[in-house]
């Protein structure tokens, strides 16, 4: 189905399980088993995940820099042989984020290394390939925050390149970047990245009331499907026709196993739009489900199609407005 | 003069500045300049020290695997390009040292990630690189420890080859590997590595004369040079025609600061042997006075010859017998 992932901030994920980890001591790490380099960043994880729940191809672009870079690339190679690398190589490296994890306490430590600065040259070269890329794609997923030296609205930009070239284009995103592209170019399905804030189009969502009034002006500038998590255990959608809450009933939700929920939703939404029906309301509760099966999982996994279609169950719809 | 480091297990030391490091916590560094990635392992701290020492060139060899193989090779390409690199590549990963520095608390916090196994086939094909190597030098430093795979009487294999070609063998060692290429092939300078244990050639030292004995020991099988570092400002040095004891006079020494002084001290020496001149006596006070500058260093660094010969003045030398 042609599909582009677009991770303009790439990083490595690496984890390394160290029991009662304590400051200012020496810890040796015997087991190779207990280290791991795992590619990371938010458009990178789609085509990961969509490549391990049905085995879906995709072109994945952005920025890759430095030693950490490439062990991002090959370490995607290897693992994901249906996953093409399309990335422009830069000498500055790439983000490497390191989680300490402490099984006995119960202590994760994290410790996050600055991302590159992308060069305007560099930026140019991106621009040329993605308008290449994109002409050979019929779905575009952008994803994630930006590198120093990306103007904000980059988004806006791909967007519109992309959107030209017919494809459906998917924005998960934050902030300016999300504003701007929603303002400037409005992408098909949304879903705002409220991991760190509950700020939306520049506003703080409170009341339920502030989420309906987010969602649909992201429809009023030309969005087909907007997904603004509310609460723990639910969603609301907006689409054209009307606003729904989605609520999980009769299950608990581990909030310590959230880490790749939303690349879960999108890649469950992706999946369900073109491999199962195009009707948006389901594939917004397809997308739901993958991301309450995903929380089953304490890392970021993609769950396969049977436990998606399991959880899928315990989602209940209510139409609103 | 033809100098060939041997570093069976090389690492790559990575410094992050973290102020304040607690566990539990996410910590962001922004600063690319708080993050180091430094080629280590004994041997190659002796390429590097001494080609900053003097621009002395040196080839350099072991064994480099996977990704963190890769960033030492090409660190060490990059900011040394007078070092030859001769190592075998192997896949299983080289080992990985992060600190995390915390100067706020002054802790200091390290994970050690294993070192690789090395494959007989690899060894093989390194003692066949060896020896071509060994027939063009007429110095060979052995020095540190061995990965997994190696036996340990590997140094003692490796010294008889290199003195069959006529060069002139250091070995800084510690544990078995030393009490083997001692008994079994005795290199001509011996450094015992005394940082993380007493125990020299099997015995526990504690007693002056249990230092004295130990050193006289090696000199028995072979060596024209022994160095035992004896209490925090003394060594006690060793040749055929007798012992000596030299002590830092008029300094006080910083014991925090004393990461990489073996490795100085080392490269001071042979830097003295064969630039200077060849007394064994005054090769060990030049080597020492190595060690003395470096002290005023927190981290591995080679002091200019400047700073050494300014230290030398610091260093009384007592014939003890």
């Amino acid at each position: 189905m042609g599909i582009l992932t677009v991770t303009l901030n790439p990083a490595l994920d690496r984890e390394v399980i160290i029991p009662n980890f304590t400051v200012n001591e020496l810890h040796r790490v015997f087991d190779k088993k207990k280290l791991i380099n795992d590619p990371g960043g938010k458009g990178i994880n789609v085509s990961t995940m969509l490549s391990k729940l049905n085995n879906t191809s995709s072109i994945a672009m952005g920025f890759l820099g430095g030693y950490t870079g490439r062990i991002i690339a090959e370490e995607l190679r290897r693992r994901f042989p249906n996953i093409t690398l399309n990335f422009i190589h830069i000498t500055s490296e790439s983000r490497e984020n390191l989680s300490i994890l402490d099984e006995v306490n119960h202590y994760i430590t994290e410790i996050n290394a600055p991302g590159p600065a992308i060069e305007e040259a560099d930026l140019m070269h991106f621009m040329r390939l993605f308008k290449t890329v994109v002409s050979r794609t019929k779905t575009t997923v952008i994803s994630g925050s930006v590198p120093l030296g990306i103007p904000l609205d980059i988004y806006a930009d791909l967007t519109k390149i992309a959107q030209n070239n017919n494809n459906k284009v998917f924005v998960e995103a934050r902030g300016q970047l999300l504003t701007n592209v929603v303002k400037k170019n409005c992408p098909d399905v949304v879903r705002p990245d409220m991991r760190s804030t509950n700020k939306v189009m520049g506003k703080e969502l409170n009341t339920l009331n502030d989420y309906i009034e987010a969602g649909k002006e992201i429809i009023s500038y030309g969005a087909e499907l907007v997904v603004i998590s509310y609460k723990m255990k639910s969603d609301i959608i907006f689409t054209r026709d009307g606003v729904r809450l989605l609520t999980i009933m009769d299950e608990e939700l581990d909030e310590s196993h959230l880490m790749g929920t939303g690349d879960a939703y999108v890649t469950a939404m992706i999946h369900h739009y073109y491999e199962i029906e195009k009707d948006l309301v389901k594939t917004a509760e397809f997308g739901m489900a993958a991301a309450l099966a995903k929380t089953k999982y304490l890392k970021k996994e993609m769950p396969p199609l049977s436990e998606i279609n399991e959880a899928i169950q315990h989602i209940k719809t209510e139409k609103m407005d």
